[in-house]
């Protein structure tokens, strides 16, 4: 598993923010976790009637486990402002793919995780998501 | 004209944050202008069929006015989220008002202030904004 540096993660973001802006979308980055007291996701996307809540993470390759708490945050804070919950997830010459949460990857030991395999063909395209 | 520094200014949004978060409304703090190359609201506030596009101040006294960028800016960006467009305005010893971006004051030379004047005409108290 190989993840993103956290200013890496951030450009990435910005870069996402663009393409939902690009497509008419109003987009929110949040102030991040560090200097947030309580949850919430790294984009919030709106527009065309819906809410989108994004978790975002870029990978080399490989697969991508998620803390129980971060997934639990993500749909509780959905649900609360009434956004879908997605996973934004990038590879490296691949591009996002966009999964839903209840699509993500369950492991045996009940950790959510997200593979190219997952975003293959689980996930959307960017266009798709946004159709 | 009394504006507060840029860290006291991070303090009262995350003040605001909490009490929206005791309400059951789950907000995101943005990431900030200075690291966002498109406008969007301090506060984003969801919850109750509601989303909320805030844009904090905090005033020892006096009056604030706005470049009329940074109130066109949250109209779009309301707009096209599909938000309530509301400048949220705190008083020393006097707390929170709420300023529906229709409400503002406007001064001769056509600029958009708030005042506590303005805020106790037309604004709304955190309970009347969220009942």
């Amino acid at each position: 598993m190989v993840i993103m540096s956290k200013r890496k993660g951030t450009r990435y973001e910005r870069e996402l923010l663009k393409l939902f802006w690009e497509k008419n979308y109003a987009t929110i980055r949040s102030a991040g976790s560090g200097s947030m007291p309580l949850p919430s996701p790294d984009l919030l996307v709106g527009g065309n009637g819906r809410v989108l809540a994004i978790e975002c993470k870029a990978l080399k390759s490989g697969s991508k486990y998620f803390a129980k708490h971060e997934i639990k945050e993500l749909k509780e804070f959905s649900e609360k402002f009434g956004a879908e919950a997605w996973v934004a997830v990038r590879f490296d010459n691949k591009g996002w793919f966009f999964v839903h949460v209840d699509d993500l990857g369950i492991s045996k030991k009940k950790n959510y995780f997200v593979s190219l395999d997952v975003a293959e063909k689980k996930g959307l395209r960017f266009d798709e998501l946004v159709k």
